[in-house]
């Protein structure tokens, strides 16, 4: 496995890492996910990615499960948790956003699903207009001296909420957020290319990206129409396969084909080898349901070496 | 329910919410206080406001008990407690007052009795003359570093010692008053309206507002003399009564009476829903002894659209 | 009882409070102690101090078991215990001094000894040449910010370390000294008068003050030479009884016996209610081990009203 | 025993003090530790210093046993772990360095093998470029904070990052490095004596030196080769019997020879002797693996009286 620090900072994460979103209690039950996880550990996977809205809470009582079953040294990976949406289906006002009550009541609660003593990494999974950034900051930074979080990150907020949450940070000796957990892929790059540029250079922040395979789109499963046991199939996914699978996304995706078979290797390694090109994505987060995929995936880092800049550049001309 | 948020802050409290003061344990006992609460959190009301003070502790311990019968999440509803009175009948110098003493001993002992882990609001019940305002603020300060409090307030402060709170916290790095527990109703709006009008804009304070119905006078149930199951009957409420009921106070009510009728509404409603027009009030804090009452009381919530700005010049003349 | 502010704190302490010093677990036993704290906490005594030293730790566990036993409310007393010398009886050097280490470790085994959750108040029994001024400081606001001890104060220290002291806090936002336990009597005054004077209007600091008889000789006891049963008998006293009984210091206390006659009084209660003419003395502590002496010196707040400012003048003269 | 203060620390270390290094758990077992134990306190000796990697864990181990065991009483006594080298044999890259991960990781660890609820000293084990000097700083802070370290600082740091540590420290309130510890002999004075000089002055810092006999060298034993019974012969040692062993090293060693039997002393007790004439020397760690061994060693504090400035003087020559 390749680590990579997260941002400057001095926690080391395997390039590849493990993302439980909403598969773990849907498609994926305990004994897939305990395969899963031994798999992803064994080859130096080191993080393993949740939230409090994958399922409903389900995801990360699997991934608790599973954890305490497999007896995993506690630091020989890091798990995180994400809070905003709410862990039940409907949630109360008190019951989402970053409030410190909802912040701290989600932690406890992150802890107690996941069956651990802390969170590696907290983040807030989306920026609260309803809430004051100061709130939230103070809120981590309690979680963070009670021994209860490690690092405490965001998730797609607008560059300037960060901006603001280091401002305020510095200015109250309270610890600042270290990573941004944003979508990133060879269809989505602009947030991590040009929004969050200034981030890794003036406070060194990391990035957990999610979605390398654009919902999967990128491994090219859907070039010639949707399967039938594929995610975008499931009820409740009407959205996503409708952005997803765009004429001209779908074009793209075929114009990589070419590259990919003269490297020697799949649509699906060469998109998530690509990530791996940028310096300031500190981890990938794959989120397969099989063993297979899970292993496929993994081949990318394989991949890396190959891709010099004249293959890049002709990765860039495919999806431009 | 309609929700706002506490000041600027990120909790949002149910525009209606429920304060036990001093009927629980003495006209309500453990059954009907579990109606009351079982009503109120159906409808969606999440604060329930207690202090060390209502029936010395007898309030706090009904309401503890009920909540951990009834097991509604505890994500679900805020509960408060409010330190100054101290919670016993004649209390010692060391039992009462915003001494860091009191402060940490209070917040203990009402942990035990409301049987939570933590207050979601703790309120100074009012300002301590004999207490620097630094030790006050610091010992709120500390109890929310140890998680025993989310957010504290004040109640009935002086608008100069609540300044005075906020320059403290801010020069120190420690935790500011975030709301404060005011009595307004159609006969007491001064010190809402115009000595707090700073804090609003200065430093985001919400209001967690007590005694809609001027203790009852303003549903008219007054206005053809004492009913004899009132409160004001009872023993030790002489006080209340006697300023309560002067014939100023009496008229004015009864030139709502017309308004009400226009509006096909009760006074009780009316006077309710006329509180939350106020932009600063976070909550309005309903006081019901029996269901009927608090059932009524709620169906404010559905007079407050009717009242549009001519029917509030027609309310301001009624009490002027 | 009449209570005093700990300076500016808000802290209320009786006027009259009851120290165990040498006396507990030597010429006092648990039954007797049991009833000397029963006396003083009925009468309105809320302050009972103690130290590691005294008795080597044993002064400190007779009291908390007497107060497990008595069963006050926690919240209707205050207890003390003394950093610097030691519990045992040749302390190694980590044993003993203001390093953090100590600091930290004396007041674990005095929580353990005395059989309570915090100290209400922490001193430091004297200045520590031999640790910086910043770690003891740093050392104290660890212990009030972990819930251990709820206010910190010096004993018999030089008034420059005291500036120093609050220097440091300030700077640093650490919880700076709010009292001092000097020595107080009408043999012995610079100290609190005069050196002390600029620390009451600077930092509010209050004081505890012990010896309000200057080990007995202000009782009149030692008029006619040393009584048998008398502390100053004792073996180890031999330092005490020689400073304590010179011609000049008897001749004073003799002096002062018109005044008394002619209040009606005691020796004794004239020169403990004397102590609190001071506006800046906060208790005075009584050492008393025998019901009858406690109960008479009590009684000196009978004389305090007497004291006007003739009488005064008279007493100044007569130790002058 | 002779104790001197940790730099300018409150806190007073034995001058000879016990590490346990790696003998303790392999050629040390638990039988033979706590005869060494034992005799190290009787003698006096109050530091007892380990290390996360000393034998992966099994040093801490062995000496938490005997600690256990002997029920020495706590206040007596201080004990070391170090962070950085991690206590695994081939640590994950979350497995070591100076993350805020693996600095509170491997203090829970530390605390739990030791048998302990607080380290005295917990020491980075050597600078980490893969992690921000702020993130240590501030976990060792978090760590001192919950009581769980009582003072924090480096081994082996240049001295560019202590000065840095020190700035963040000041700059942020949080708690700074007290003390280092790097070797230190006859052979190898530069940066004790050159380089760490401004620490002293600067910030009071302390040393608790290593290898006052450089690894035996400085015995005199390997004057005529290695025997049989030596450390250097055991597998994986090689790298130290190389370096160590040089000629010019040991014909330094063997112009001392003249100097110990003039004083009647053995070279052992001469160089351990001659490191404590450093007032920067807080203590010098012997890492004795026999109970002779260690008496000897002890004996050193003999030797000290008798080098005077002459004797000094023909000891620098003998190793210039």
């Amino acid at each position: 496995m390749l680590y990579r620090r997260l941002g400057k900072s001095g926690l080391q994460l395997s390039a590849l890492s493990f993302g439980a979103w909403v598969t773990f209690g849907k498609q994926v039950g305990r004994t897939q996910a305990r395969e899963l996880l031994a798999l992803a550990h064994d080859r130096g996977v080191n993080f393993f990615d949740n939230a409090e809205i994958y399922n409903h809470g389900v995801a990360e009582q699997v991934m608790g499960d599973v954890l305490a079953d497999l007896r995993f040294p506690r630091d020989s990976y890091c798990v995180s948790s994400k809070v905003f949406f709410g862990a039940v289906d409907k949630p109360l006002p008190t019951q989402r956003g970053l409030s410190r009550k909802h912040v701290m009541e989600a932690c406890t609660q992150a802890l107690q699903r996941l069956r651990v003593d802390y969170l590696d990494l907290y983040f807030c999974h989306r920026a609260d207009p309803d809430t004051p950034i100061e709130e939230t900051v103070a809120a981590m930074d309690t979680l963070i001296r009670q021994g209860k979080v490690l690092y405490w990150g965001t998730s797609e907020w607008p560059v300037e909420a960060i901006h603001e949450a280091h401002r305020i940070a510095r200015e109250n000796h309270l610890y600042a957020p270290v990573m941004e957990q944003p979508e990133y892929n060879l269809l989505h790059r602009e947030r991590v290319e040009v929004e969050y540029a200034p981030l890794y250079e003036a406070y060194g922040m990391g990035t957990t990206i999610w979605s390398p395979l654009a919902s999967g789109l990128l491994s090219g499963k859907y070039n010639d129409g949707v399967p039938a046991d594929s995610r975008l199939t499931q009820p409740g996914y009407e959205w996503l396969r409708e952005s997803a699978l765009s004429k001209e996304r779908i074009g793209k995706v075929r114009a990589l084909q070419p590259v990919a078979d003269e490297l020697g290797t799949s649509l699906a390694q060469l998109a998530i080898a690509w990530c791996l090109l940028n310096p300031h994505v500190s981890t990938v987060m794959l989120g397969a349901s099989r063993l297979e995929q899970l292993e496929h995936n993994l081949g990318a880092l394989d991949v890396l070496p190959k891709l010099d800049e004249a293959m890049c550049q002709r990765i860039a001309q495919a999806v431009a």
